[in-house]
C-alpha cells in the first residue's frame, strides 16, 4: 500500500481537472499556522514523515482501481500509473522554533504533484508540530523535572504513536507506550494501576508482589486507599527492598491535593529513609497546573502526563494551512493570493524565504522576504530537503531532533515561552513582500472587476 | 506484527508481578465512562477492533525481544510466547446509545489477561465513541441537512480513519478522505480548493475547468474573492453545464457571514434557474454554530465538518475507564471497588449487568443491578461477544452498525438530545448492586485499619 490515497477526493478531482484543461504550472506552496493555539511559539514536527511519504508516492493498482468507481477519467487514472513526486520542497529542519505566518515548509512543483501531497502534508504536520509544542509547554511548567507521557488510553486512537514521538521532541523524559519504545526508542517508564493494588487483599500484599518482580524499577502507586496510609507501607516495602540491596524508585499519586500530599509523603519517605525515593504524581495533569504545584512547592519529581499531552486539550488541532503563493505563467512568475472578507484568511503571495535574526546568542525578530531579497544579517531557516523529487537533506535520529529542539528553545528569550500572556515574538515583512502584497491585491481587484 | 505491545508498560510488569506472585484470579473489569464531554448521552463504538485484537492477540518474537531489553523475567517471557486470550467479553453493540457510570464493556478473565488487554480497549473505545457522539450531535443539529466530514487535515495524524468510520456510526453521510472510502466504503465528497481557482487567471476559468473535468459532480467554490460575483459566476458554468445536458450540483461557501451569504446565493441561484443546485458551507463549524445557522434560516443544503468533527474539539478525549469489579478467591466472588476522596473516582463493586426500561417506544431508564438479579421489565443491553477467547456475536457490517445507530437514536427522548442543558438520563441502580457498594465500602475500611 502506498498513501497515496490518503487524501482529500477533491485533490484527486482538481488534479484531473488540471490535466484534462492542459493547466499544469509549476507552482510554489507555503505551509504555515496562522494561530498558535496557547502561547507564542511552535516546535515543528512532522518533517520526517512526509520525507517518507515523497520518497515512497505512488498510485497501486488497487488503488487506482478504486478511483475507477468514483467517476474518474479512464484516460487520466492512466497517467497515475506512472505519477511520482518531481517538485523541490524547503523546509524548516524538526524541532524548529517557528512562529505565526512563517512559512514553515515550501513545496514548489507542477501542480497536479503539489496539490495532491496538501493533504497528507498538513494531517502530519498539523498534528506532530501541536503535540511538540504542547510538550514543550508542558516541560518548560516543570522547570527541569521529568515529564512521563502516559496517555495512550486517551489518545486519539492510531495518532497515538506519533504523538508520542512528538511529545519526546518537545522534552518529554519517557512513555508509557510500550510500541513507541520498541519502534522508537524512547525510554518506557510506568508504575502500577489501582486494580493491581485492589486484586489483593491488602495494599502491602500487592506492594511486596510488585517488589519481588521488579526489585529494580519498583514504583509503587500509593493512593488507592489512603494516600498517607499508602506511603507508611511503602516505606516498610523500601526498607525491605533495601535489605535485599535494592531501592525503591518511588511512589505514585494519583488523586486528591497533589501539592499537600506530597508535602506530607515526602516527610514519610524521608523519615523513613527513603530520601531517594522519588515521587510522581499523575492525575488530568497540564502545563497550568504543572506551574501552579512547582510554585507552592510540591515536591514531585515526575509528573505523570496523559490526555493534555498526547490530545493537545484544550486545542486538538493545530489549523496549519498550505496556500498557493506564485505560479510561473509562460515563463514568468505569477505571485498568488486569496482574498478573504476575514483578514486572517488573506495570504502572502510570492516565493519566499524565513530569516532569524539573533542578539547576544538569543531570538531577536524573523524577518520574512522574497526569495531574491538580499538580507545583510540573519540566517536562513529553511532548508532545501528535496529537490528534483530526491531527498537531499540529512535524517537526524529521533534523539538528534529533540537535543536539536532542547538547544532552539534555550536561544528563545524567556518572555516568549511564559505559558500566558506571552508577547507576539517579532516577525517582519520585507519591504518586497509588502510592495508585492500591496501589487497583487490590487491587481487581483482590477482584474476580477474587468471580467 | 501482533498488537500485544500497543499497551502501557505497567500492563506488563504488573503482568510479570502476578506471574511471579502465582496470584492470577478470574476477574472481572468494568470499561465505562465517568463523565459525558458535552450533552447526555454516547453513541458507542469502536467494539469491531477490539474483536480484532482479541482474536490475534499473541506475542511475536521481535516483540519478546524487545521486552528483554527492558528487565523482564526471563521465565516470564516464556510464558509469552504462548499467551492468549482465554476469557469472557460482554458489550454493547456498537451504535449503541450509553449513559455514564454504565459498563459498556465487561471483561472477565484471569488477571493476567484481563489487563494486558485494557490499554487497547480504552485506546479504541474511548476515541470511537467520542467521535461518534460527536457526529451525532452534529448530524442532529443539521435537522436532516447532510452532514459531510472534511477533517482529514486537521485529524490527529494516523487517527484519521477510525475517526471518520466513527463519524459515519454518528451519522455523517460521507468523507472527503479517498482512503475512507476505499477502506470502510464511506461514501466520498468533495468540491475544490482556493488554489484550484487561484492557480487560474480567472476565477470563470477555473470553474470552467472543473465542469469540463467532472460535469456530473461539480461543487464550485464561490469565495476565493468575492462571494456573490462567485455566485454569479457558477450561474453562467451551471447554464453552460445545462447545454451539455448536466447539471451543476451546487457551490460551496467557506467563509463570511454563512447565514447571509446562503441565503443571498440561494437567491442568485434561482433567479438564475439553478433552483437544483445545492449550497455547502464549510469553516470551522460545529453543532452549535450549525444549530444557530438553522435557528436562522440559513439556506445551506450540506455542512461540511472538519476539524470539530475529527478531533471532538473542544472535547479531544473521553474519560472512559476500565476498572476491577470482582475477583475469585478460593472458589468465591469477592467485589472489588476503588476508594477515593474525589468521589467520582470511586467505583461500582460486582458483576453487573444494564437494563433498559422503554416506555412508548422511548427510552425511559435504565437500571445497573447484579449479575444475578431479577428483573421484571427491560432488555439487556450488554451481549456476550467473546467466550472463552473466542468471537461469538455478529459482526454487522459498516452500514449496519450505522442504521442500528439511528435507530437507537430515534428512541432516545428528544429532551436527552439537547445540544445544551439536557437533563442527565435516569440511571439507576439495583437495590441489590446499593446493598453491595456500602458492604464493600465498610469491608475495605475494615480491612485497611486491621493492617
Amino acid at each position: 500500500m502506498s498513501d497515496a490515497l490518503r487524501t482529500d477526493l477533491y485533490q484527486l478531482t482538481m488534479m484531473q481537472a488540471y490535466w484534462k484543461s492542459g493547466h499544469n504550472p509549476e507552482s510554489t506552496f507555503d505551509y504555515f499556522v496562522r494561530k498558535i493555539p496557547s502561547g507564542s511559539y511552535l516546535i515543528t514536527a512532522g518533517l520526517s514523515y512526509l520525507l517518507d511519504y515523497i520518497e515512497n508516492l505512488h498510485f497501486e493498482n488497487d488503488e487506482i482501481e478504486y478511483l475507477r468507481t468514483q467517476d474518474f477519467d479512464e484516460e487520466f487514472l492512466k497517467t497515475l500509473q506512472d505519477f511520482k513526486f518531481t517538485g523541490d520542497i524547503l523546509a524548516m529542519p524538526e524541532g524548529s522554533i517557528a512562529f505565526a505566518i512563517e512559512p514553515i515548509i515550501r513545496v514548489t512543483a507542477p501542480i497536479i504533484e503539489a496539490q495532491l501531497v496538501e493533504t497528507f502534508l498538513l494531517n502530519k504536520m498539523n498534528f506532530s508540530t501541536l503535540i511538540a509544542t504542547k510538550a514543550s509547554r508542558v516541560a518548560y511548567a516543570a522547570k527541569g523535572r521529568a515529564i512521563a507521557e502516559f496517555g495512550l488510553r486517551r489518545a486519539q486512537g492510531d495518532g497515538h504513536l506519533e504523538a508520542t514521538r512528538a511529545t519526546y521532541i518537545g522534552g518529554c523524559a519517557s512513555t508509557s507506550n510500550v510500541l513507541a519504545g520498541k519502534e522508537l526508542g524512547i525510554p518506557v517508564s510506568g508504575t502500577m494501576a489501582h486494580s493491581f493494588v485492589t486484586s489483593f487483599d491488602h495494599e502491602i500484599d500487592s506492594y511486596r508482589a510488585y517488589a519481588d518482580a521488579f526489585p529494580k524499577r519498583c514504583f509503587l502507586l500509593i493512593d488507592t486507599y489512603n494516600t498517607i496510609e499508602g506511603a507508611k507501607k511503602a516505606v516498610i516495602v523500601g526498607r525491605e527492598l533495601e535489605k535485599r540491596g535494592e531501592k525503591l524508585l518511588g511512589v505514585r499519586l494519583d488523586s486528591g491535593n497533589l501539592c499537600e500530599l506530597s508535602k506530607h509523603v515526602r516527610k514519610i519517605l524521608d523519615d523513613g529513609g527513603l530520601e531517594y525515593a522519588k515521587i510522581v504524581a499523575s492525575g488530568d495533569l497540564n502545563e497550568w497546573k504543572i506551574d501552579e504545584l512547582m510554585n507552592n512547592g510540591a515536591r514531585i519529581d515526575i509528573f505523570g502526563v496523559g490526555t493534555e499531552l498526547i490530545t493537545g486539550r484544550p486545542n486538538p488541532a493545530l489549523d496549519g494551512i498550505y496556500k498557493l503563493s506564485d505560479i510561473v505563467e509562460n515563463g514568468k512568475h505569477v505571485p498568488k493570493m486569496k482574498l478573504s472578507e476575514e483578514i486572517v484568511k488573506t495570504t502572502l503571495p510570492g516565493k519566499k524565504i524565513v530569516w532569524r535574526i539573533m542578539e547576544n546568542g538569543k531570538f531577536k525578530k524573523d524577518v520574512i522576504t522574497l526569495e531574491n531579497e538580499i538580507v545583510n544579517e540573519g540566517a536562513p531557516l529553511l532548508e532545501t530537503v528535496v529537490r528534483k523529487g530526491k531527498i537531499v537533506c540529512d535524517r537526524p535520529s529521533l534523539t538528534e531532533i529533540r537535543q536539536n529542539a532542547a538547544m532552539n528553545f534555550s536561544k528563545l528569550p524567556d518572555i516568549y515561552k511564559k505559558l500566558e500572556g506571552a508577547p507576539a515574538y517579532p516577525v517582519e515583512f520585507s519591504r518586497g513582500l509588502i510592495q508585492l502584497r500591496a501589487d497583487s491585491v490590487e491587481r487581483i481587484k482590477r482584474e476580477e472587476i474587468r471580467q
